[in-house]
């Protein structure tokens, strides 16, 4: 089998210590299997998890990586064509649990906790991300399936989409509703079987169709006739491509592959342009009740969101691991203050600025995998809990969720950029591979909402919920880790600084309640980008905290692994938190600049 | 002929009129055709010159965009074959005087002012990047021979170069010398009849080799036997691939192209894997004195770099006008502020954060060309001026040329992933143009020095050059707009915001100079980086003052335009100049994180 050939790829696409030192050490994760709900798995066991998708990644996606780029889905007589090692992932993530693994055991599920799934998501996405995808949707489809549709439904789809026989997807997107998916079109049409017949185009179905599976299952978003217009008349259905007859066997349903998106990275994945019922043929299964889809899909969407934001970071952590090596191995230049020419070369790494970059990438993307394993920890928390613990842990997700999504989406595309940097002018060349993590992980400030969206998600809604009780209670929480920090001479000053950039953004957002009171919500929300990536800023410097909490607190972690993160703590204090001042001052600003103007003036 | 077939372009590339408005108005460069050096030239000659490029831009450059992406280089039979309309291309440069425009008329060029060639090839690198360097490349090796080689030299190579039909290329990278000049190992070894022998390999050669040209004519840097080590040892060669006998027949000159990089973009123009001397016989002329070839192409090196953040620039542009007309055709969703879901749908651009992200796009851009044809007109004035004056206008560029290469360099990268935001989900396929300008812009921040190196050369040479001359030439140049922008009440914040920041950077400066002698020169330059960056937020934050001064200070200006130029003018200040904050924060800091640690614990 051809594989990743003469690529330079580095040796390494991810530190497990650094990420056992999250579950264990930072959040103490394995306390969550003291709860019932959790209680098959032990530290142990979830150990063994990550072992078995360590060997996965390196055996079945890491060697797949480049290929997958070169060679791209196409669409063959109707059916789309993948790289055909997607079979064989699909087929081992059935065999051994790992598309269940989140399920309930009521419907052949392993009750992993979320924390542990995401731990194990990181890893294959950082091996590969096109080719982690079509499990992870196929349990986000499955997770829709189990929440919200009948029993019976769950007897039909679930098995098969378990042991990676079927694949689902979410599809959402039509050509008139990417953003403002309030404007949804596919319309369903009640028949007097209880089936839908369903009428429509989605576009940007990622693994929409595929030949690495039987059949594709759609948790597909539309309009039932005479529903009421906006968000609250969408329905979501079940629409396989392939439906079952009495007897057992498939018939086709009327779906169509029209299309295959051919994009600048990400290519392994193939994302479809698909018709619904050109026959006037193709049949949905209401999931839940009527006018409630989108809803039931929200509820769905943290997971989703998370996992945008957590595939940012591993791709980001290949690009960081590759440049590494070669940072290390690369011979240009001398000191600076060397002044003879005849000394020899010395590693890159050596240099300054190559720190600089190293450490821009690496602080980025701990404290990133820390934020992203939070919130499902959170998510675990939640579904575990009652009563005020679980409204907290819920109310503190949903505050999170954008700011996971969207932030290290963001930076992932610098963080990449950094890679390629690092390997001068081989970084430009196909020959090396940090220029297709940078065009892979171009997508994920697109998909699953952009990030102008998550902004208004996070000031328009997540800000204000409950009258602001989430973040009072993220506040509680970060400045519990504050005061610990402020208590040793190594994070002290650092855990002032970070003090008073918090009293700095609820200085802002009183201000901010100020003129959305005065100029109305336009003005409130047009720089809530800018809003969502101070909030980011501050959050991460919170991780950073917690970390060095950690390295403080616990006597077993070695002195060589605390001063590689305490480096990085430094860094992002040093480096990246005086970001903040300068989202701030604009942010605090009553010159409006984008609201109340003529846009012929952007000419 | 196939062409950019069905991907979305937008219908332009670049602004006319805001080219023209810096031209003219804001610099009114113009008047440099008062000196006799440039007198054969006037504003209506300079404008039928850019009338000429725009057309020549639009048949032959902008229509084979996409296809130049599709069908990369290969080198087959020992040649590169590259896309046959750079045969057209080479051919109607040479037949329109462009290749030699800017040469004197003893070699038969045109004496055009730098200013107006850099604005056409602004154009050029708009419509098609790739399409427009092989002109560009032959006319930097040109002035070279023009300025620094022998008499004879010229009259062998230089009418053939202008014509078009042999390319010239700088043949100075090698497998371990890049950012490291010092470290060319290339032999050169002087034979009786004068010539070099020369024997080495060169790497990233642009157009190093195409058979859209008769000859490659190389001007290759290379040690001579016995030379000193380090830069005090280089000497630069004329080494043609076909060297010309004495009957004037042309015979292989023993260069062998042994490879073409494949690369993420940029890629219609062959960047080349150069074997000079396989077979021992390759001759190299020798240009002006041994050992004292780096000078001469270091003198070269203000132009080739002063292209770069042209051409970043210019391909910010062409996505820039790309999104723009997107977003004001592209549907969805609706003013914040409307509840109503049968509302119909609005144009992006009525979205607030989408005029942030167009903003952010074109006051780079303009800003950018603002300071680009500054920096040219400089050269033009340092050209034909004398005495205290030409030093002033040398000394100013010089420090302005790592700030103009670099600055827009890294912001290209930015403003064409915004670019591919405003696109959403068709920004990330390759149907929409945006994916390629942004795969394109990446080499900038790499070739003609990384953005460390020309940290290192503001902050370790420039800043300091003369006791510091430059730099307080500059800012008095500065100063002077800033006081003629305080006498306008639309202006006077700006300038008072803009005035502050400078004191800043001038506090900074001297702060860095006593960590020099404190700490010595790795601790001064270790975030020199930082400093480059700051100081091209400040350089653009003086562009906007220039463009905003002449708003006020010129009556012909139509008011639509005015408006603009002023909304552009309070974005950069509202939004971009308060980025100088984070990063004299960070500058200030005697936290020195990347200095004096051990590089294990960067893992």
């Amino acid at each position: 089998m051809q594989t990743n050939s003469s690529v330079f790829l580095g040796d390494k696409f991810y530190n497990r210590e650094h990420l056992n030192f999250i579950l264990f050490d930072v959040l103490k994760a394995e306390t969550i299997t003291q709860y019932d709900y959790f209680s098959d798995h032990t530290k142990e066991t979830v150990e063994m998890y990550l072992d078995a998708t360590d060997q996965f990644s390196k055996e079945y996606l890491f060697p797949h990586l480049v290929e997958m780029d070169r060679v791209q889905p196409e669409l063959v007589d109707g059916r789309i064509r993948v790289h055909r090692v997607h079979r064989d992932i699909m087929r081992i993530g059935g065999e051994n649990g790992w598309i269940s693994i989140l399920a309930s055991k009521e419907v052949g599920g392993m009750q992993m906790p979320s924390v542990f799934s995401t731990a194990s998501s990181y890893i294959m996405g950082a091996a590969n991300y096109s080719g982690c995808v079509f499990m992870g949707l196929t349990m986000g489809a499955a997770h829709l399936i189990e929440a919200f549709a009948d029993k019976k439904y769950h007897d039909l789809y679930l098995p098969k989409m378990f042991a990676g026989e079927w694949q689902g997807t979410m599809a959402l997107t039509e050509p008139g509703a990417g953003s403002s998916l309030s404007d949804v079109v596919t319309t369903a049409e009640k028949q007097d079987d209880g089936t839908y017949k369903i009428v429509g185009q989605k576009i940007f179905i990622s693994c929409g169709d595929s030949d690495a599976v039987d059949n594709v299952v759609h948790l597909l978003l539309a309009r039932v006739k005479g529903a009421p217009a906006g968000t609250k008349g969408i329905s979501m259905f079940i629409v396989p491509r392939e439906r079952m007859k009495e007897d057992g066997t498939l018939e086709h349903n009327d779906v169509t592959s029209i299309g295959v998106y051919h994009k600048m990275g990400y290519k392994g994945a193939p994302i479809a342009h698909l018709s619904f019922g050109e026959n006037n043929d193709c049949r949905g299964w209401l999931v839940g009740e009527e006018n409630k889809g989108l809803s039931y899909m929200f509820q769905m969407m943290n997971e989703a969101r998370i996992s945008v934001g957590l595939h940012a970071t591993s791709i980001s952590s290949a690009a960081y691991y590759a440049s590494l090596k070669y940072a290390n191995e690369r011979l240009q230049g001398r000191n600076i203050a060397e002044k003879n020419p005849e000394m020899p070369q010395i590693p890159i790494i050596q240099h300054a600025d190559v720190k600089r970059m190293l450490l821009f990438q690496k602080t980025f993307i701990d404290g990133a995998l820390c934020l992203e394993l939070q919130c499902a920890y959170y998510a675990d928390l939640a579904r575990v809990e009652t009563g005020e613990a679980q409204e907290k842990y819920h109310l503190m997700l949903e505050l999170l969720t954008p700011v996971a999504k969207s932030y290290p989406a963001e930076m992932s595309n610098l963080s990449t950029s950094t890679a390629i940097q690092i390997f001068g002018g081989y970084g430009f060349t196909k020959d090396f591979i940090a220029e297709q993590y940078y065009r892979e992980t171009r997508i994920h400030t697109i998909h699953e909402g952009t990030t102008a969206i998550h902004g208004l998600d996070l000031l328009g809604r997540k800000v204000m919920m409950k009258g602001g009780k989430a973040v009072m209670l993220l506040m509680q929480e970060v400045m519990g880790d504050i005061a610990k920090a402020k208590q040793h001479d190594n994070t002290k000053a650092q855990a002032v600084a970070l003090e008073k950039k918090l009293g700095q953004l609820q200085e802002l957002s009183m201000h901010l309640m100020g003129v959305a009171q005065k100029e109305g919500v336009e003005a409130y929300l047009s720089d809530a980008t800018l809003y969502l990536e101070l909030f980011g800023v501050l959050v991460m410097g919170w991780q950073w905290i917690k970390m060095a909490n950690t390295c403080n607190e616990n006597g077993n972690i070695d002195e060589q692994f605390k001063g590689s993160k305490f480096l990085c703590f430094n860094y992002y204090f040093e480096y990246e938190l005086p970001k903040a001042e300068a989202l701030l001052q604009r942010l605090k600003s009553t010159n409006r600049v984008t609201v109340g103007i003529d846009s012929t003036l952007i000419d």
